[in-house]
């Protein structure tokens, strides 16, 4: 959901792309983008693509042909990173885990020492199970190694705290819709002053040209070098929605995003279903409550969106048919949406034969009642 | 300039990027672009990018390692096409020509007689110069060759007739913003049957996903299999420019921008402003009269911009300082544009020192009734 301000910002006159116009919304993008990313990172900025185009940037720009690329892989845009990596020449190497499970410390200490790669690429928040990978310990082990770290925050930014600069992550990319709520069209990118150093010293011939932030860096920076034409409404859509962030406080956003987070999961525990991802790594913005026996999770759904206007997304790949993927994430994420929601689903449970033993609504009221005192 | 109904269509809420709805408006763009660009190619689509992105997902699909890939280069997008060619690791050939000169037929078919490439790439509406490249030579003579045909139509799509199935091209990407008056942020493309076959018989290794126009043809077409999530708003957005053009009717269209860029060039010439490009191959959407001697082109753009709100562009590269590079095209292409234009010229051309021979207004008015006769 977009604020209807994001709308307005992106209907104002378009200006030329060298127009020093735009480059003061740019650099309003850089600062703003460099608090909800929580990093001083110099090199913050938005690619003119979406999500996908800010991971093909880091992978294209960090995985040199012939390079280890390490991948924590336990969902599907793991399995896209490692895609990419692939296409770019990158020697991959995978640890895999079951969709659902985060990596602990361990494990990804134990990986990255062990294989000593060049460049590490993992999943922060995974939109295809809802899990949230912690990030210190892979960059601790990472850098100890000399390998830099590309972190995926699609569908974390800006719904929780991913806090680069804290975490040491040294590229990582996410999407203008989502957690910061504009439409999709632009992919926010943040780099530690580590990865441009190593950027600017590369020597090995880069592909993408579209998407090659040394070029980039040269057009968004100091002289303002032609590069490409950037999609200036977007550009205001995505500044305009990061002023609504500053507005409310990030940290009171985040704390917005855990607490009806944290509502809906007590209301569907209450409702019988058990949560795909355990306490502790479960993603704010994404919800992942398993089907119950014997309910056809497609039905539900095409109810919900038919007698309720409420889009749920479905499980794929090994979790077909096996989870709902529950969005609770910008606007929407608010105290009404849930017990509405909850509501919702109860309502099609029912009638979709599976009697919830309490109610979800009630669970989720006595949870928000509880957070008040 | 984009009209006020274009931003309303963006100001539309947005859907999933599988949502039905989505394919809906994505059809509508495909029926619509097939208009603009002459052709019934089945893959006519917007990549998810600006210009550039079309220019990279033309190459990087299209132009293999090691295949030879001929440039016919009068221009800076020329060289752009030809960097990324060296990227994507193509055996690059290049038959130059001065900035501002068109290709005669024969050159052309020489050039690729001689070459026999696999791949040619030519700019047919090249902004830097304002020439205009006929196209049918170069297809006919690659076809022989058998070698498939990119074409740059960035500044010709929407603005003049590109003529894909006439001329026999086989790869043409443009922009959303320019002839087609959206916001940058989208780059329509179509490949003709003869190059979506060579691309999904393909079998050498794909570097480029996010602009992998397979995956892309995967998505659009049939299956609407998952690959990245479009900017939906810039769709809803292309969509209304483009029935904005349907509702004019494309050819007159066409007709209005050659009119008045024949009543620009009329008026320029009276003034005693020499053209850069020969008669017959300028383009309608960009005009290149040339810095008189003595006068400083910046001073007069400058002046243009604070005392007339007019933005004129200058020449650069081997054109720095020598030409005036005058966008006429969208809503900015008429009578009242073009009298006004003439007038602000005048006045901060005569500030700067120069004085017109005779009023370039009254002769693009002149123009202007002996049309209407």
């Amino acid at each position: 959901m977009v604020p209807e301000r994001v709308y307005a910002a992106m209907s104002k006159p378009v200006v030329g792309h060298l127009d020093a116009y735009f480059f003061q919304v740019a650099e309003d993008v850089r600062n703003l983008l460099q608090t909800v990313f929580g990093t001083e990172n110099a090199f913050t900025m938005a690619i003119s693509g979406t999500g996908s185009a800010g991971m093909e940037a880091a992978v294209a720009n960090f995985v040199e042909p012939g390079a280890k690329f390490a991948v924590l892989a336990n969902g599907f845009f793991c399995d896209r990173i490692s895609e990419m990596g692939k296409r770019y020449g990158g020697d991959l190497v995978r640890l895999e885990k079951p969709w659902g499970e985060a990596f602990s410390d361990q494990e990804a200490a134990d990986f990255i020492r062990a294989q000593k790669p060049q460049v590490v690429g993992f999943v922060q928040a995974e939109t295809s199970t809802g899990v949230f990978q912690a990030s210190k310990a892979i960059c601790d082990a990472a850098h100890e190694a000399g390998a830099l770290v590309i972190a995926d925050t699609v569908t974390s930014l800006g719904g929780m705290p991913v806090q680069i600069d804290a975490n040491g992550i040294d590229i990582a990319y996410s999407c203008s819709q989502k957690g910061l709520s504009c439409p999709p069209g632009l992919a926010p990118i943040t780099l530690s002053p580590r990865a441009l150093e190593w950027l600017r010293a590369r020597t090995t011939p880069r592909r993408t040209w579209y998407l090659d932030l040394k070029l980039l860096d040269e057009y968004y920076d100091g002289a303002h070098r032609y590069h490409h034409t950037a999609p200036i409404s977007m550009f205001y859509g995505l500044r305009e929605a990061l002023v609504a962030i500053a507005e409310e406080g990030v940290e009171n956003r985040w704390a917005r995003h855990c607490r009806n987070h944290l509502a809906l999961v007590a209301g569907f525990e209450a409702m019988g279903l058990r949560m795909l991802v355990a306490e502790g790594v479960r993603l704010w913005t994404l919800n992942t409550p398993r089907v119950p026996e014997g309910v056809d999770d497609l039905k539900v759904r095409k109810r919900l969106l038919a007698e309720h206007d409420i889009e749920v997304l479905g499980g794929f790949g090994p979790l077909a048919g096996k989870v709902f993927r529950v969005g609770l994430m910008g606007p929407l994420s608010s105290e009404d949406n849930v017990t509405m929601l909850l509501d919702a689903f109860e309502a099609c449970l029912r009638a979709e034969g599976y009697q919830p033993p309490a109610s979800g609504r009630e669970a989720a009221q006595a949870f928000y009642a509880a957070q008040s005192q």
